[in-house]
């Protein structure tokens, strides 16, 4: 599957032209015969999503913990098999579960399952010019070229030199996808870049893949300043025209 | 809770600042005394989330079935009793959540669970200038003046009267206010306009709502215009700068 597709559309003022759209499709997550997700997203680099999805809900610790990732039946369902000896907590799973996926139902209902559960990022790194990355970013985003709606992620290292770029209809998942390359990779981005917003989910994915440095383009969310601050990682936003804002973490920025 | 919270920041270039950001805070939905389900949502017009969510998620059908809404211990849960006699179907509020909400732990395993199952929308509605109501819906968004950073969802009628508009930092967190709050007035908007993208999930919601025509300013995604021409619902897209897209259901344009 593409990651865009051609439509027919009337323009007004103007009349009958085509128009490229992003793709949004469901892709379930197996693991072995479990379903445990389903997300909307951009087809493309689905083992990526995968593996970055459950490094980031902490179902998986290390790239070693999956045996494979592969499609199953459908374009639109990979299954994951686990190392053997790796057990997946079921508990886990659901405190998980509802805690990103606005799903009360089968978990724990507590606004404090909504944390993740892990120790401050501690790591003395100085990073490069954030600006510049940015427009490195900007210059990868293909889809959103071609269809002017679609979110992008990308991972750097201290230097600025591009780790990786992935792309979704869904910010979330274009972080998955670039934390789930880097893990299968058994690689490490230093800094962490968005094209939109840094929302809660984004800082706690960082979070927990050990990011230390995330910066947006656009605006961060009250709750994601706390949890950065909270977890000690370096939060920057609105990321235009060579200028930027601190929200904590300053000391990690050259 | 305000829905913008002022926090310190560094600016580059520039130095000690403070900057507005738009507040995002969990929200518990509880069902009696059943939570089903928390979202991160800007605070303000709690009650009418609320009611918008039970609404598009097809848990509830009509504003009668709702006795009472409030806050409950904390100012980041809601009740919502039911009228005697209203069953809340657990198998339909598996089912909607496992679609919307990339949870697949809790339902039924399965993409075809994502559609919703109702029929079309038939409307003979002609509605008004496009471009006129994205101008009225973008001077209503306060919240988005003072953070850069929030999405806004405006009801209207067919002849472009402002009917509701509803700011939240989750586009369909905007989109569940408006619609709840119509709800629970008695009444209905002809037109459903969004600041930001349309997706899957934006469209489904005015189906369920049967809202005859949705406006984005920005792009639709593959599956929103699938489901749209399918709910025989209209939809156009980057309303800007007075022209926009209409990507199905142009007879409904005047």
């Amino acid at each position: 599957m593409e990651p865009t597709s051609r439509v027919p559309i009337v323009r007004v003022p103007g009349g009958a032209a085509d128009d490229v759209v992003a793709v949004e499709e469901p892709l379930e997550i197996r693991v072995a015969d479990k379903p445990v997700a389903v997300t909307m997203r951009t087809p493309g680099d689905d083992e990526d999503l995968a593996a970055g999805f459950l490094l980031t809900e902490g179902i998986i610790q290390t790239a070693s913990d999956i045996e494979s990732i592969r499609h199953w039946g459908s374009p639109n369902v990979v299954r994951v098999s686990l190392r053997e000896g790796v057990r997946l907590d079921y508990a886990r799973l659901q405190r998980n579960f509802y805690a990103t996926s606005s799903c009360g139902i089968c978990g724990k209902s507590s606004i404090d399952a909504l944390r993740v559960f892990t120790t401050p990022v501690e790591s003395d790194v100085r990073v490069g010019d954030l600006s510049e990355m940015a427009a490195s970013l900007r210059l990868q985003q293909k889809s959103f070229d071609a269809t002017g709606a679609i979110h992008g992620a990308g991972a750097f290292n201290a230097e600025g030199a591009v780790l990786r770029v992935r792309e979704d209809i869904g910010r979330h998942n274009a972080v998955d996808k670039v934390l789930g390359s880097l893990l299968r990779a058994g690689e490490r981005a230093d800094v962490l870049l968005i094209s939109g917003r840094a929302s809660f989910e984004v800082v706690q994915k960082c979070v927990v893949a050990r990011v230390p440095v995330i910066a947006a383009v656009g605006a961060p969310s009250s709750l994601a300043v706390e949890l950065a601050r909270e977890y000690n990682v370096t939060l920057a936003g609105f990321l235009r025209d060579g200028r930027f804002n601190i929200y904590c973490g300053a000391q990690r920025i050259r």
